[in-house]
């Protein structure tokens, strides 16, 4: 199975699609590309015009809401590759990711709040999904999201 | 009119200079080169001696300003480009830059606070200007900075 | 002296030891290396299993105690390089790191705590230890960690 089918398949059971416009919030582009590198901008939770998941994990959100927001932020990265690159196979490595979580003062799973994108590269894009990580908690996002992720991915040469 | 011109005149509309020392603090270095890339450290909005935008936005201090602190960190980072690489005519792409914003709890503009930094870089370099952005809200900065920036660009081969 | 004799000494003089398993909290990996570049994910104070230093600087934690937590996590970064190049004599630049203070609202010397690492990359590794850097404050971290720092290092050809 091809990772643009898992792609698929995870998408479909996450209720959500990321077809069509992939919005952002300001004068930036969603992704540029240097030669091998394609670095993303940071995504947040949002599915057509709405951000999802709202709210600081560890008070107004739970650990598997927080996760949930985690996967959307990385679906809309992966999108974004696939358009870029045309098929997700051409991902070589994803050499790192950062994942910035709305908190509590009190909550410190920030690293378990993450661990629902880093899953989910190495379900979909397999070997090629392996990625260093970064995850801190802040006080507030775009838009009060509860998620912010972005990433640097390098491609095959043949990309 | 060369990128360079543009930057002096934009510099001379925000009413400061970064001609001289652009001073850091602490123990580190303003800027690295590697190869085509260049990683330029993070920049607080300090003009001389002074850092000129301080406080939570949101709370403190309002968009426009917090905007303005955008603008002259990713001022003080283009004055370090161009020092490194002789002219701002040089810069290809800005893969990507880093904003985070001092804010209260309840402040959820982050996007449009680097917005200000944002159209910076593209009035000043053209098509060169595009860059992918992450912006979150932090609870402090160094030196109680409304914003701190940093940022990766890429020079051209004859650079 | 190599640069792996004074991250020797280093270590003995901090009291601690890098030896042995580099635990790390979630689905990812430590460290990836592609080509010349190597990313080290993000480096809480964890020795063997517990995190040494936990809480906000600037309340629970004073500056010289997130200073050892900033060097305990350069450290281990350091000793993720070491085991991957075979020696820290191959780093040739480190062109950014990313140093995350968990802190009250009012501790504005992020820079000073992240000198702590400045600092141990300069004396262990020479001049090849100059780097960039971004400090910033945070509301909270992994395990309640007051410190977490990630860094990108380049190796020279032969490595």
């Amino acid at each position: 199975m091809s990772c643009d089918t898992r792609f698929k398949e995870e998408a479909t059971a996450l209720g959500y699609s990321f077809e069509g416009e992939l919005k952002i919030g300001g004068k930036y582009v969603p992704l540029i590309r240097d030669g091998r590198s394609l670095y993303v901008s940071g995504q947040i939770p949002r599915v057509g015009n709405e951000v999802v998941v709202t709210g600081a994990a560890g008070s107004q959100v739970d650990l598997s809401r927080a996760q949930l927001a985690a996967k959307i932020c990385v679906m809309r990265a992966l999108a974004l590759l696939q358009r870029s690159l045309g098929s997700l196979e051409r991902v070589e490595a994803i050499p790192s990711i950062s994942v910035f979580v709305q908190c509590a003062q009190n909550f410190t799973q920030q690293s378990e709040v993450a661990d629902g994108a880093s899953e989910l590269l190495f379900r979909i894009l397999g070997p090629a999904g392996a990625h260093t990580r970064t995850s801190v908690g802040v006080l507030q996002l775009p838009k009060n999201a509860t998620v912010e992720l972005s990433l640097v991915a390098t491609a095959n040469s043949s990309a």
